[in-house]
């Protein structure tokens, strides 16, 4: 026990609400659908090895490096932003250590105490514990089965006094955590121009984007702003390795204006000096050796079953008691218990009849739906999701009638 | 450009004054004496390798992990700890993605703006930096050939008025960066109870403590504090990886109560998650093999010879015109030019003659002794030490007569 006081944020801060549900993971014969891991049987251990030994017969991974990242993996990911249909160079963009790390700079050089940030609601449950220990004023912005409700946002917007419009908004468009949305191109115009006309910045996270199960995909909010306004463009875009290649990793990125990246350097030399040269020459290795595309497909293909799986046994065991869309692509389903069932109760069944999922509540900065909640197919395998279901369907059945 | 103001700290943020050097280390032949980089020529790549393929050969490497560490590395982590006379257990401790990253933390659940620090001054930029950001006051605790006055520190704490007492204070105190000092056994006892006097936590960074040139190796602050205080151990203690193994690797670590602990992870969740895991297991798998001890040992062999080489060359090459104590361990020699030359003229004599070093101004938060000079013999080997010197000392006779 320490006497000196805490910042007031650090009095009593509350943990990550999903990290709380480790202890429940660790009982025997748990199936979590809990999660927002990747499945290990889709990391490229062979294509690692290979790429580590590679990063390791040279000098470069070992030493310090550049605050900005290493030139290879800058390369390298400007070449995948090529691919994703965004034009840029490696002087557009910084390596992060993850993309968590990126929104957290954003923070730190444009947010102080009490400026507005705007994130879609539900939201990413790290996105909204960094804006409460940045002090932000959190605005919710609604969302519907196409994710970001943008004409629900404009209204509101407007009727907002113009000390209280946000400075940035945050957003995943494509395959949401944890919604599982995909924001229609359409949408994605009109977000851009409502950024323009109010002044504020889109933080376009993008974990997911490219583990699509169908052709539609829209062009990023970024390739939409370069688009409409050039070098005026109010999308800063986030990615990361995890969901793709591994999490271990921790490699994300951040495209910015040059104006922006110097000042996440500059926070970013105090935070670690630069992000592991280790992780980032091994990344930079495995993008080179081109076996980056195919790990996708594979990843869409697998997490396409498993997806399916879910929602067919959801549908087949819940039916009525249960609402969800079929997401086209992620990690996610997002779904609201159609009946009056106690989300406590419900949850303590589940864990009893050994299955886990995430309460909704995580996802609410205020006022949360409680009879919602995220289930992740990712990491089980389909065996494990029907046994999953199962499971989920006696513990609604035990919640519905104790 | 972006149109959205930045955070008062971020509208013209100053970057780091050593990576300002980076420029003028890609000029052809130039020799630094600057950069704080462990020798390359020191890296057991051979370690490293086997260590990477072992790491890569489980899953644990590729996937999250926990945000306080992951289990093996922390348990080796408390090992290594133990051999530095220091007891800990591995959940004393949390890793961290280098120990910058500790101090990070430590100012985000501590420090409000306006709060205290005390830095021991000249101090590590790094840390400087990373206090303006937090719009921490700083107070200066003036140092001598022994490292921390802490006498002259005891007095000026005595004149401070409660309010504006520090919360914590950051020192270096074995082969300090940049002045290479160590401090006595019995500063060291001096330090700790005033912190237990005055109320302040004592931030413990220890990079360099086993890169030691003779038998002096005085208890660390932290096991000073555990003798003393036992459970009210005012002392926090921050160690690396990156002078001992690898700085690509970005491994850090800090003891500390659990309470504060706990609130470092809670803040760690917002900034990267976890430090990379691949990184994490790697070297998890380098100590365990056992290869440590033989690295410290060659490197500690090496830096004195080039210690030596340095500091002879000096006082051979410059004589009465420079003023220095030799280094009993770690990377660096601080020097005090003892006639009357202008800095900035010196400096740019000594670009001119190809041979790099960081001014001493980059080390101080305010009224910087504008004679004194970071000389590093870390990177460069003998021969390189030896030109080096040569070059310094025709800069010094350009810079005395023109």
């Amino acid at each position: 026990m320490t006497h000196i006081p805490f910042a007031t944020n650090f009095v009593e801060p509350a943990g990550s609400p999903i990290r709380e549900l480790f202890p429940y993971l660790s009982r025997p014969g748990m199936i979590s659908l809990a999660g927002g891991y990747p499945s290990p049987s889709l990391f490229d251990t062979e294509g690692l090895q290979e790429a580590a030994a590679r990063a390791l017969s040279g000098p470069g991974a070992l030493q310090y490096g550049a605050t900005e990242g290493l030139p290879a993996l800058r390369e390298a990911l400007a070449l995948l932003c090529g691919a994703r249909g965004i034009t840029c160079s490696p002087a557009d963009l910084i390596v992060t250590t993850g993309s968590q790390q990126a929104f957290d700079l954003l923070l730190r050089i444009f947010i102080a105490p009490g400026d507005t940030v705007c994130v879609e609601t539900p939201a990413y449950p790290a996105a909204i514990q960094a804006l409460r220990l940045a002090d932000a004023q959190i605005l919710s912005a609604p969302v519907d089965e196409q994710g970001l409700d943008v004409e629900a946002l404009a209204e509101r917007l407007q009727r907002l006094p113009v000390a209280q419009r946000p400075k940035l908004l945050y957003t995943v468009p494509s395959f949401s955590n944890p919604c599982g949305t995909l924001l229609p191109a359409a949408r994605r115009e009109a977000l851009v121009r409502l950024a323009l006309e109010y002044g504020f910045l889109i933080v376009e996270d993008d974990p997911y984007g490219e583990l699509a199960f169908t052709d539609e995909r829209p062009a990023s909010l970024y390739a939409v702003g370069q688009r409409i306004a050039a070098e005026a463009n109010p999308v800063l875009y986030l990615s990361s390795l995890s969901k793709t290649v591994a999490p271990g990793l921790r490699i994300g990125w951040m495209i910015a204006p040059a104006d922006v990246l110097r000042r996440c350097v500059v926070a970013k030399q105090t935070m670690d000096l630069c992000t592991s040269p280790l992780a980032q020459q091994i990344a930079a290795e495995y993008l080179g050796a081109g076996r980056y595309p195919a790990g996708v497909e594979r990843a869409c293909a697998e997490y396409k079953k498993r997806m399916l799986a879910l929602s067919s046994g959801l549908r087949a065991g819940l039916g009525s008691n249960i609402a969800f869309v079929q997401p086209q692509g992620g990690m996610f389903i997002w779904a609201r218990v159609a009946v009056p069932v106690d989300a406590k109760r419900l949850f303590e069944a589940a864990v009893q009849c050994g299955v886990l999922y995430v309460p909704g509540a995580a996802f609410y900065p205020e006022n949360p739906d409680l009879g919602t909640l995220r289930l992740s197919y990712a990491a089980p395998d389909v065996e494990q999701i029907r046994e999953g279901v199962a499971r989920l369907t006696k513990a609604f059945d035990q919640a519905s009638t104790s």
